[in-house]
């Protein structure tokens, strides 16, 4: 269910953007309670003056930053939410991205709003 | 009002996405209630390695999807929803885009979000 | 906290785009209470055919339109999203984009939905 697009400057490597991806899904997997075939991403590397950011905003040091948006069903509690920034950070750096440029957008909706082929919306019971 | 984002590896043709795009729009006009001309589309094609599915969730057999986005304003039941699906999902099939292959996911706001041009409100009452 | 995405045909050069990009944080900042670091943004041009819009939609003309995504946590009252959209149509004007041509699409989401890098949720109390 969720989709996640992940978008950074061409200065990152499609590997490290691919690393980033599967940290992001076994973060999602681990504390969101997302099945392990749940995964549609997208990933675009953009040109340096597409992608603009703050290099301190709330005190964080960016260099390089990677947009990861999320698209999720609602009712992740805040405690589950901040486990999932932690785990993707953590995976981030073990994909070579530096912690601080990792930001996180979580856009929710509900369950009638997925189909996932067929023409169905799985999610509906009795679907 | 709905803005559609349609996006797929370049293995599918502009073609198929403009015809796909075309089924999407006439499927939020008959069963949404859009009015034919409230049309606004973007489209776009990526290369394999930027596009990630699994090829078998829910036990539909994926090979070449295509992301169906769609924001539009809330208030849409469960079974118009599952209408449009259905009607998409007809239209791809047309537009020679298998039906297992349409992913749809939507995202709902409220009619102060949208400005249709010339920094107006144009669905809040009085503008 | 903002996350703007902007985005219009390869007939719109990138210096007006980046001065769109200017005038949208600028009337965030102005209106919505937005601080002036906290300023994240994607900008897309694309192909002709890639972005399909509808000409008059609402007797509004438009030409070669962008569009303009903003995703911002929950709270701005109907006067503000409206003040908002005025001054980023006067500030496309100042840009060199018909105030016609600029179409504004908000989504919100809550605190907890962000993180600003380190794998915090910055906007959470505490942490």
């Amino acid at each position: 269910m969720p989709l996640v697009s992940i978008t950074a400057h061409t200065s990152q490597s499609g590997e490290a953007l691919a690393r980033l991806g599967d940290a992001v899904h076994d973060a999602l997997v681990t504390h969101c309670g997302v099945p392990a075939q749940d995964r549609f991403q997208v990933r675009r590397r953009v040109e340096q003056d597409e992608l603009v950011f703050d290099p301190s905003f709330l005190g964080v040091e960016r260099r390089d930053p990677v947009f990861v948006e999320i698209t999720l069903r609602n009712g992740r509690t805040i405690a589950v939410k901040q486990a999932l920034y932690r785990a993707i950070a953590e995976g981030a750096d073990a994909a070579g991205i530096r912690k601080e440029d990792v930001m996180i957008v979580l856009r929710e909706n509900a369950e009638p709003d997925w189909s996932f082929g067929n023409g169905i919306a799985q999610y509906v019971p009795g679907s």
